[in-house]
């Protein structure tokens, strides 16, 4: 396939931690553990396993420490990742033998303010002695923007104001940056002007887009991110998380449905699809909803699409 | 938005029909008028209505004349338009006073002779009779080409043979040719693949895009298509239809995902959002599982997305 496409692309699956965070049934430990040992079956590399958060606000990782003791160290070429709040969730993300950390912010002052208690600014203060603790224990750091296209408050959000931030996360050591359209709202020409903008200021491989099907248009906008020469991708296995604002309704980028993309665009990426859609089975009996992914729920093609 | 994109498309909401034909509940006829004329209320101009095939192998569309007579005359600027399997089926259209017939054919020559038990050169000349009867009377044509990009029986379908196809409904005298991706196994690469072939021999305005969103490319596919030149689209409200090969995933392409797409490109097409997302609301009782379109099922945003 020619056309203006990478010829690899990184795809980090965020569902053990952004998509089981979001749904609204618990899932027992057990069933967390095979569910991660069956994406790295399926050839995923960079696996976002759960968060180190208080359990009290956010019960369906309460688990965390069982989750990474169950696991044991990640396998050659592979990567745990979980995010950390702050210096304590460090301590103890580090304690568990992570290879990458999360630190969140966003690009929307009142998200932040309501998500977290604080300010850009302070959530950036606050991150300042983990991101240099992590750096300095060689444990990868990535920052999270949320609401990098709108704010559920807000509406939408200016692509200068989601560059500052970007920048002040690279300055403060992240290696990596998820621009994350948290609710969905945007589309291809979201996504070149956010780009366009971000571009100007940072490194294509430094960023990681992080898009949510909510409205539709999660595959449309990995095109246009790929067109910008953005290289790495979160997607959530199954379209595990679902969206947080509507019962039922789709939220995080479906793994297989970026999956499906990239194989019929020739774009590889080294996993396999029918073991992806495998991965996720067991988790189906503690869901209380079927998946949303749409490649997830639709019969297998019989034949290899792979251009 | 600069782009490469349209200033202007053409959206034919297919619901009533391909929608609804593939609902395995059954619609009341009163619930089916309020719907089309819900559509018309929110500004779509072209609108699939119904369908005139034998009864007992479409039972959901039996009621095709009722829903005809009950509309009455299409209003000033909209097209009723209804899908017509044979010369009988003309007739009854056109004493319904349809403004637009469907005629449809395959690419895959299998498809062809499992769905309607005749080969695609048959099919072809079953219509020429309609179709010239159908210009003589000022009704418009157009021809349905299925299984554009992959067959579910023969696999990936060559470009040359819709190209072929194509050639022939237009010679035949149809006036636009809707392309589907009848399984939804299409990616980006696979429609430029197709329009590169189609575009040597044919009008970029005769053609009309009709893709599905089984594996969540629909929305990227609208895209590939327009960098095209495609202008014209086929979308089912709230994704009516689903996938007749898998109970609970998705069919059609839901309007409102290709009108939420096109406000954010800054494109014209004269549907309102908030007024299509409502047309659905009558069926909303008769089906029996939740509507599957992304923008359906998403809440709305408080703000105006369009560039």
């Amino acid at each position: 396939m020619e056309g203006p496409y990478p010829r690899r692309v990184h795809v980090t699956d965020v569902g053990p931690r952004d998509g089981l965070q979001n749904e609204p049934q618990p899932v027992p430990t057990e069933a967390k553990v095979a569910f991660v040992r069956g994406l790295v079956a399926a050839g995923l590399t960079d696996i976002e396993v759960t968060s180190f958060v208080r359990p009290d606000r956010v019960p369906q990782l309460a688990d965390a420490r069982d989750v990474m003791a169950a696991l044991g160290p990640a396998p050659e070429g592979v990567t745990w990742s979980a995010l950390v709040p702050n210096e304590r969730g460090w301590e103890a993300a580090q304690a568990c033998g992570v290879g990458k950390i999360g630190v969140f912010t966003a690009a929307s002052e009142t998200f932040s303010q309501r998500n977290v208690n604080a300010s850009i600014s302070e959530t950036i203060e606050r991150f300042r002695h983990v991101v240099k603790a992590a750096l300095a224990a060689q444990v990868h750091v990535r920052g999270y923007v949320s609401c990098a296209v709108a704010c559920p408050f807000e509406g939408p959000i200016e692509p200068a104001a989601v560059s500052r931030v970007t920048q002040q996360l690279l300055e403060l050591g992240c290696e990596e940056i998820s621009l994350g359209d948290t609710i969905g709202a945007g589309t291809p020409a979201d996504i070149a002007a956010l780009l366009d903008d971000v571009l100007a200021h940072v490194d294509a491989d430094q960023l990681v887009l992080h898009v949510h099907d909510t409205r539709g248009m999660a595959v449309a906008n990995v095109v246009e991110g790929m067109r910008h020469g953005i290289t790495s991708f979160d997607a959530s296995a199954a379209g595990l998380g679902g969206c947080p604002f509507a019962p039922g309704a789709s939220g995080n980028l479906a793994t297989e449905d970026l999956v499906f993309l990239l194989d019929g665009l020739g774009i590889q990426h080294g996993i396999d699809l029918e073991r992806l859609r495998a991965a996720s089975d067991v988790l189906a009996p503690h869901l209380g909803h079927p998946f949303v992914g749409r490649v997830r729920q639709a019969p297998p093609l019989p034949w290899s699409h792979r251009s």
